[in-house]
This record gives C-alpha cells, sequence and structure tokens, in this order.
C-alpha cells in the first residue's frame, strides 16, 4: 500500500514508521517532514494531496491542543485544539476522500482524556471527545468502501518521563498496544471504530 | 433557587420551564427571550450574566449546528456546530463561572449523535461527543463547589412528526425522562455526568 503518515516523526509517528515501512510506501508527512504539511490549513492539506498523488491509507499520529488551567482558560485557548488536532484530522479526511484510492483507509488518533480526564486537561478532553465521535459518524457516510477510524491512546509509556506527572494514576500503555492499533485499522477491516488502547 | 434557562421557548425548554417554575425563580432566555442572549457571541452571554446577577443555576436546552451530507459539507459547515452549540454552551460555563453562587450548577445539552450516528448527522455527532468530554473534563476543575453535567438525549417523542424520518429505528424517548435528567442535575448531587436519555 501507498501510506501517507501524518506526525511520521513524532513519538508515536516513529514507531508506526517502522511497523509499517518494510510492508509498504510509507510517506513521512509533518510540517518539517519528507514532505510538508500543516494540518491547521486546509490549503495545505490540499497542497500535501495534490503533490503525493493518489494513495491507498491517511495514518495520523498529529495534532495539539491546549493545556492549562480551566480557570484561566480563554476562548482562543478551546480554539487552538479544534483548528489543530480536531479540525485538522477532519481536514485530512475531508480533503483526502477525493484522492484516495477505493478502498483506503483514514485512521485518525484522539486519546484517553475523551473519557477519563486530568487536571489541565480540558481542551484535549473535548476534542479527544469530537474526533471518536467523527470517526463513528463520518465512516457510515464515505463511498467507495472507504474507511475510517480512530485510535486512541491511554498515555503512552514512552511519553511517562514527560508527561507521566499530569497524569496521575494513569497506567502507561505499551508502544506496541498503540502500533497494533493502528494496524488493526490500517491492514484489518474495521471501519467506524473507536480503537481505544487502554 | 434562581434559574437561568437558556433556550426556554424551545421544544424541550417549555417543558424544563413548566417544571421548574413552580419550584424556582426561572429566568427565560434566548435570541427572543424575556432576557434576550444569542450564545454564539461571548460579548452576549458576559451582557446576558451582568443583568441577571447572581443565580444559583444555569440550563441550557439550545444549540444548533449543521445537517447534511458528509460529501457536500465544507469547513464552515463544521464550524456551524462549534460556534453555536458546542462553543455557545461552553461559553456558558466559561464566563457564567465567574457571576454563579457557591454551589451553584450548570446543566448543557448534547444528543444521541455523540454515540449513534445518523446520515447527514456528522456535525452534530461531533459537537455532541465534544460537549460529553467537556462536562466530565470540566466539572473536576470546577470551584466553590459548583457542578457540571450534560444531559443527553435520544430523539424527544415531541420531535417526533418533525425530525423522526431522519432518524431510522430510533425509538424516541419521553419527554419526561428528558426533563427528569435535567432534574438530577440541577436539584440533585451529580457533576461530571453524561446523563444519557435512552
Ligand atoms: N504520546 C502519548 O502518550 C499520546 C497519548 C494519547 C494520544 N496522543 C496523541 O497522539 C498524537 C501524537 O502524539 P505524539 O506524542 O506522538 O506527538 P509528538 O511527539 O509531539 O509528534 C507530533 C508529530 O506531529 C507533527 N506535527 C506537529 N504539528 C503539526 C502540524 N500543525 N501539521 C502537521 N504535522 C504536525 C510533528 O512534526 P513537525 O514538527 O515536523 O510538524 C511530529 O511528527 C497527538 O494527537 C497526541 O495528542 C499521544
Ligand atoms: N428535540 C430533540 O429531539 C432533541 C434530542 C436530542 C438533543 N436535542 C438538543 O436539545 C437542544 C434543544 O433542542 P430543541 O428541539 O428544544 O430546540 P428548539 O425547539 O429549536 O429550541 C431552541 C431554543 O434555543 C433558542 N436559541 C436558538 N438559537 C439560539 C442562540 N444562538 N442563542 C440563544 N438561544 C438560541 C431558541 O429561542 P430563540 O429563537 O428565541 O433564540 C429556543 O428557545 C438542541 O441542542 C438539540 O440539539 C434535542
Amino acid at each position: 500500500m501507498k501510506i501517507i503518515l501524518v506526525g511520521a516523526s513524532g513519538t508515536i509517528g516513529q514507531h508506526l514508521f517502522t511497523e509499517l515501512a518494510p510492508r509498504h510506501e510509507v510517506i513521512r508527512a509533518s510540517r518539517n517532514g519528507d514532505v510538508t504539511v500543516d494540518i491547521t490549513s486546509r490549503a495545505s492539506i490540499e497542497a500535501m494531496f495534490t503533490q503525493v498523488g493518489p494513495f491507498d491509507a491517511l495514518v495520523s499520529a498529529t495534532g495539539g491542543g491546549h493545556f492549562g488551567p480551566l480557570d484561566t482558560m480563554t476562548e482562543e485557548d478551546f480554539y487552538k485544539g479544534i483548528r489543530s488536532k480536531l479540525m485538522g484530522q477532519v481536514n485530512l479526511v475531508m480533503v483526502g476522500k477525493d484522492y484516495i484510492n477505493d478502498n483506503g483507509s483514514f485512521t485518525l488518533v484522539s486519546g484517553i482524556l475523551a473519557d477519563d480526564p486530568i487536571r489541565n486537561g480540558v481542551n484535549l478532553s473535548v476534542v479527544n471527545g469530537a474526533l471518536n465521535a467523527f470517526a463513528v459518524s463520518a465512516a457510515v457516510e464515505l463511498k467507495r468502501g472507504l474507511r475510517l477510524n480512530v485510535v486512541c491512546p491511554g498515555l503512552v509509556e514512552d511519553s511517562e518521563e514527560e508527561l507521566g506527572s499530569a497524569f496521575p494514576g494513569h497506567i502507561p500503555v505499551s508502544m506496541k498496544r498503540v502500533v497494533y492499533g493502528y494496524l488493526k485499522s490500517v491492514e484489518g477491516v474495521l471501519t467506524g471504530e473507536v480503537i481505544r488502547i487502554y
């Protein structure tokens, strides 16, 4: 398969590349990737798909949001996650569905904060909840055998040192489980699923 | 209690007023209400709270989004629900928390499409999923004993004639169950709950 991996240089993306590259043609995309894309700009997403041409799978391991106390959050803070992690990934699907081959798949990423909150995590909770619902609802309207799922990981072991103190009591999940969650979507048959890794 | 009911003139809001008015001081707010507010404008929300003064509960039965096929949805269509039903209600809490009395409560509304999709419903699914996650995550950071819940109704029987054909196989829920879901939040003790009525 020809696979576009957005966020290929990240903590999760690097492992996805290592897993997928032996079996597939994997194109590494991000702001500083082999193919450059900024998911916060729909025009940039359009340009990426035009450059890459027809493909079989879009895999996303990217998207940010605001992290900070509810008390001091501004409306703009909410829109940080909405424009990046939420609408960035929504637009990867909305634009990409006109470029992807028949029976292709989209795999997005959300996260445990949709269900299981932490202090300072409201923006990411909101965005993850929205992404889970997007996968479930948009999948049913895709045509030409296209599939769409979202991987919803817990805190990954590789991020425990950096992020663990913000996630008290969260038992980190193995990177292997996260990568295998993506494989279920990319190489498997599921569609419209929230693939929870926790 | 002094209760601000946003969307008091709507299908659900009218029944909430009937239930709450005998026991509480209920202020009917909406674009054309006794107190006027447009939830898509943060300035309008600020003005409402300044006008009404201290209160004990904010109850929301309002907020719209885009309804239509995925294939023809634009980015702006996604933002219709984001600006109205999602950020409108988020802002009722974010602004309202500085005006509400100690131990007060916020009760928002989402809907079954967060979990159980229908054709043409992607924007509302996304927004409802985001609102459910907002209630769960923002509740844990509220101070002064403040509570926050979201009522997540199925298609309500009163809307079956107008909307039923868009919800094949959805068994409408009684308005009484929806109103009682709100009561659990407003007069009860819950916080951080998605009160599913289906
Ligand atoms: N790590 C965890 O424990 C964990 C757990 C649950 C969910 N998640 C979610 O998984 C996703 C990836 O997490 P991660 O920890 O792997 O992130 P990361 O290490 O920060 O990597 C982010 C990747 O995305 C790219 N990127 C950042 N902004 C971009 C933009 N605007 N447009 C295009 N590419 C962009 C980065 O490359 P460039 O700088 O070149 O753009 C990089 O490749 C995030 O959505 C995160 O919330 C992570
Ligand atoms: N009805 C159902 O079966 C059902 C099921 C699940 C979820 N829900 C959700 O429940 C909520 C209410 O539904 P409903 O059927 O009762 O709606 P509705 O009958 O259309 O009533 C909407 C109410 O909100 C007010 N409103 C509309 N836009 C507003 C704005 N920008 N700012 C402030 N007020 C505004 C309206 O009054 P003005 O025109 O005066 O502003 C009216 O009072 C919606 O979020 C809906 O998605 C409904």
